[in-house]
């Protein structure tokens, strides 16, 4: 619990607590009169109150409001039972829950419970919600809308992970009951990817010792290892996906805001009114993607490329003034062109994925990940292509050609040293992981804690400043209620956090993964390096998630979406990509023939197709056992309903567990709850919760409004 | 109906009519006593009533009884309701059939009807069935069970197709209807290949036309259509798999009777008692094909080196004496060891099945056809790979060495026609489809006409031989009823008949789909040689199976079985055949550079695998909307029940459809029966029927053995 920058000990129950708060909405007024900022306001909670949500309004940091939304325990009970009985009717349960339209149910998980509020928040009001779009249209001054973080099963999930070296199924499942699905497929690969990390660690351990690098032993285990994770992680997704009951849900998924249609019919079969877009049209559009990679491509490439020939030709070639200063040149025009290339390239992308016209915000997402997955895997290994397969072997040739400063003049000879290659995958494989994990998860912190901090001494010195100015009253509005500060605290921050993006931390993973299979073969220890980082990683994207960004809404999913891809291609040109790295290197470029190149390629190639089927083949033989649990389950539950019909009682009901039920996220997915667990909780804890939702939503708002007008007003005036 | 060797205009319905005979039971007794005879038949018949099955016995030809049997309508409809309700549990349908154990559901289809009765007849008696099986330990004498054609349907069926050119997907679910999905997959697929052959008939014929052989054009329209083919036949066997409610059959296949396991255990969820057999065992007895495979090879390529050197020596190099007729020899010691390599290599492939110890026959014939696979291939591909890829191209080089007659003396200049591959290629798919047809369906029907005619005039002779010897009572009891005459003689017919083997017809297909693939680019017309013999095929497949073969019984799959990794696989080795030759043989072999083919090769086969992607994907994405009906279809049943079930009313029973409905199979697949049909048959039918059934089986069996008995001893007396 150590590492919650806002946990101090002796701190009261209440600080963890929530106050019974679903979800936050951050609305933000810099720009408009107050007059204008009430009239929004008033809409907003009228349209929350009208979807049956609760709501409280407190102020944010600068000219911002909290509104503090909370779902009657009914009413969400009400919304989970409806979701179920959609799942059921979309197929992705195969049990129709026991209960009829106003059945209320407890939800089995946090998550399944903040999913049910995220569409009463979010969803359109035909749907039965809210319609709170944050950034879009009528709300666009709403900064964002989020759920609260759970304190102390966050604290403990990390204090847990601390001191074990694996993650187990049940942290597994304790994220997806914390986080939802989406987030959960990502630590369950990270998991299994580090898991499986041991044996090209040891085996390139082992090989490193007693061949050095570029031996065939490594190249060939380290290729099979990937076939055979690949394949695996295909099975365990499945595995997850059915465990989960998630399997086929991107079915029920809205429709987006943003989605053009062509025509609405009926569909013969459901009688229910679908919104249809040709699916020719749509993969016509879709193949716009090979332009789009090959204009990328050029891009980066190029930008690579002219990098790469000036580093080659000022450290190799160049012999004039200020070689020292010069060295650092093309690295510093590098860095500064890549931004505004890779942000040119995804807008383009993102207007490509707009226009592909995608039904549901996932498909949308899948292909705008698919197109930086492109982008991202240019950046990361075409310079050590380059230097593999171009520098090394052709520098003798091409160099010579660079120096433009001796033309016509004897051209040195020029040798390239074959070290080179290795020389940067250490380089790039340890330092950039050390970097990457620096600006991902510290950098972020410490940034964090310093603004915070600056924040909070600034906001002190106004108000004691402007305490002199404004009325008592005012100010009265504006302090907080010493039971709430805490909370209030901690909720301006999470306000202000980052949303949390598992697209990105997934290719992360992936790039690591296709470093090892690309280059591996070229130093074998690089595999023990990623799995020592990837330790550090699963816990540093845990403690970032927790406690660095907005908690996410428990979006669902099947899978890690097109990451599987990436990763299969990956497998793929790392055989061909060590065939050839092992031919070349081996023998130190000596007696390199064309012909018995090309076959060296093709067989590893063919030994990795043939290898690829016998492996899929055998592991859904080996592990068949685990996949068909699945099916044995549904069977035992239809039996037993078949029995329980038979004998006239009704099925048996689900393990109720209580959404707000604090003691520990463990049990929300084993045990039932005890009843009695209630009553532990402080009696002021309750209190001040009572007294949290006890104002009127509208009027705190609009006074907080003028409070804050005025207090602004104030600092004008000086 | 003219095809139909048994019925002549004018003829009573009687003939067509199955008497409401379910199944029929064949059990020879030549080579055991009369009293051990009556023994075996009252212990099948009491096995058989305990079944609570109906049975009725008449002689057969020869020494063999034919025991029809009847499963009681209340029964059946019972059984076909406990069907359907283990297809719920384990998973297959979604919806529980409506009623309790004693409901009795019509079945939907013949084909349902008649599983129904294959499992009462066949399955263990702890399973509820009379476990009888022919061939096996106690049933040893029991030649074959199997139920009777419906014959005005397969009648009515091939008449429709001799005029119309396509199937629809009627038929197909007419095929269905009759012979259950294993057949009609077969159907499905030879349709939908059949259909895709237009493309690459017309695109060979253009391009042929203007281009000549050896066109890159047609090579890269022909690779992109396979890929396109295999990839719209993945979707659509699944699409069809839903559509006739079979995806996931194979998980209630019943047991082997000769399945061993390692141990019994209780399913933890299921609470099922479950046999086990090791998966890594079974994986690691798998394995053994690898070894099978190479030994395949070498014995079959051997074979096949050897036959093909012989001939080109006898052909090119030897001048001698008698080359007119030893030209053949090499052909006619080919002929001969072919078989008893073939018998030999398939002995060993059945034992690797037997154990591989597999639990379902399904499972079992899956990997036994995947066996057969590998050696087909390699007789069907390996004499033209010879010729394509040695013979010609290396021949110059080679032949001179099996000039063993000219030892040390002046070799001469030797020189390849490289037209001889086209030649192969004409000869082996023109006349192959022709001699195939020939041998598979013409022959055997010549055959069985000529060989029937004979044994009926031998038997009349013989008839009028005993009837001088043996009483009249044992004669009265041999003649046929002259109401059941015409029906007992067809009956007698399909007990002699053969089993049908699908996998056979499915493996021809793929070795047509295979030399298209591999060879097509040398003689582009061969796919339009391919879809002519396609109209045909599927015809003489269906005239085959209707009415040279017996019905087999309706067992469901959910697939074509390997046959579609087969695919895969020939589209691949298609794809990479298909470059060389065409780099090979475009300019005639001259300026071939082995490192120009290995990259022409490479970059065919990564050509191969980015369409494979693209193609794929862009299907997937397309042909969407035909998976999302089968969703749609589930969505609207479960509504219209969540409907019903709130407004108390039971959800809508299924369209009933009588099994013994004889107007239309596709009445049955389509429109719900009119009550009055049944009124329509001629009252004599039915009599008929009655006093077909009114006999008591054991008694008249045992009549018929005894009667038997003495017409075989009249015949030794003469």
């Amino acid at each position: 619990m150590s590492l919650s920058p806002n946990y101090r000990p002796g701190q009261a129950q209440a600080e963890l607590d929530n106050f019974g708060v679903d979800w936050v909405v951050h609305y933000q007024f810099d720009d408009i009169d107050p007059s204008k900022a009430t009239e929004e306001l008033s809409s907003l909670l009228a349209h929350l109150h009208e979807a049956h949500l609760e709501t409280q309004v407190r102020h944010g940091h600068g000219s911002s409001l909290l509104i503090f939304i909370k779902v009657p325990r009914m009413h969400l009970g009400r919304l989970v039972h409806q979701s179920r009985v959609k799942d059921w009717l979309y197929g992705i349960i195969h049990e129709l829950p026991a209960g009829d339209d106003d059945t209320i149910a407890d939800a089995e998980t946090p998550a399944e419970a903040l999913r049910s509020v995220y569409h009463a928040v979010t969803w359109k009001k035909a749907l039965g919600g809210a319609h709170i779009t944050p950034g879009h249209g009528k709300w666009k001054r709403i900064a964002s809308a989020f759920p609260l973080h759970d304190q102390a099963a966050n604290a403990e999930l990390l204090r847990k992970w601390s001191r074990t070296v694996l993650l187990t199924a049940e942290d597994l499942d304790a994220i997806r009951a914390l986080f939802g699905e989406k987030v959960a497929f990502y630590f369950a690969f990270t998991q299994s990817y580090s898991s499986f990390l041991v044996v090209p660690a040891v085996w390139g351990a082992v090989t490193w010792w007693y061949m050095g690098p570029y031996s065939v032993t490594f190249a060939l285990g380290n290729c099979l290892w990937a076939l055979v994770f690949v394949e695996y992680w295909k099975i365990r997704e499945t595995d997850l996906a059915l465990h989960w009951q998630v399997k086929g849900v991107g079915a029920l998924k809205v429709t987006r805001n943003k989605y053009v249609w062509d025509k609405e019919v009926r569909d013969p079969i459901t009688g229910e009114t679908v919104q249809v877009f040709s699916p020719w049209k749509q993969f016509l559009r879709q193949l716009l993607l090979i332009p789009f990679a090959s204009v990328a491509s050029l891009a980066l490439g190029g930008l690579i490329v002219v990098t790469f020939a000036m580093e080659v030709f000022i450290s190799e070639v160049y012999a004039g003034s200020l070689k020292g200063y010069l060295e650092f040149l093309p690295t510093i025009l590098f860095s500064l062109c890549l931004p505004s290339i890779t942000g040119l390239l995804t807008s383009i992308a993102t207007r490509l994925t707009k226009y592909e016209n995608y039904r549901t915000q996932d498909q949308y997402d899948l292909a705008q990940t698919a197109k930086q997955f492109v982008m991202h895997f240019i950046t990361a290994f075409l310079p050590t292509i380059l230097t593999a397969f171009v520098y090394v072997p052709f520098g003798a040739a091409i160099v010579p050609y660079l120096d433009i400063t001796r033309r016509g003049g004897d051209k040195q000879d020029f040798h390239v040293d074959p070290t080179r290659l290795q020389q940067e995958v250490i380089y790039l494989s340890m330092t950039g992981q050390v970097l990457d994990f620096g600006t991902e998860v510290v950098l972020p912190y410490v940034k964090r804690v310093i603004w915070q901090r600056w924040r909070d001494y600034q906001e002190k010195k106004e108000a004691v400043k402007c305490r002199r100015r404004v009325s008592s009253a005012t100010n009265q509005v504006l302090i907080d209620d010493p039971d709430e500060s805490a909370f209030l605290a901690r909720v301006r921050n999470e306000a202000e956090a980052d949303e949390y993006n598992v697209h990105e931390d997934t290719l992360e993973m992936c790039v690591q993964f296709g470093y090892l299979m690309l280059f591996g073969a070229s130093w074998p220890l690089v595999a023990l390096g990623f799995l020592l980082n990837n330790w550090l990683e699963l816990r540093g994207d845990f403690f970032k998630l927790s406690l660095e960004c907005q908690r996410p809404p428990p979006i669902r999913a099947d899978s890690i979406g097109p990451s599987l891809q990436g990763l299969e291609v990956l497998s793929w040109l790392g055989t061909l990509s060590t065939a050839t790295i092992v031919y070349l290197y081996r023998g130190g470029m000596a007696e390199v023939r064309v012909s018995s190149l090309l076959l060296t390629v093709l067989a590893a190639e063919w030994a990795y197709l043939g290898m690829r089927f016998a492996v899929s083949t055998g592991l859904r033989t080996i592990l068949s056992t685990t996949l068909r649990r699945e099916s044995a389950k549904r069977y035992a539950m239809r039996k037993e309903y078949l029995q329980a019909s038979a004998g006239g009682s009704p099925p048996r009901g689900k393990l109720r567990v209580r959404f707000r039920d604090r003691v520990s996220v463990y049990t929300s997915a084993t045990d039932p709850p005890s009843p009695q667990r209630d009553d532990v909780l402080h009696e002021d804890t309750l209190d001040g919760e009572r007294r949290f939702w006890s104002g009127v939503a509208v009027e705190d708002g609009m006074r907080i409004i003028k409070a804050l007008a005025r207090r602004k007003g104030g600092e004008k005036q000086m």
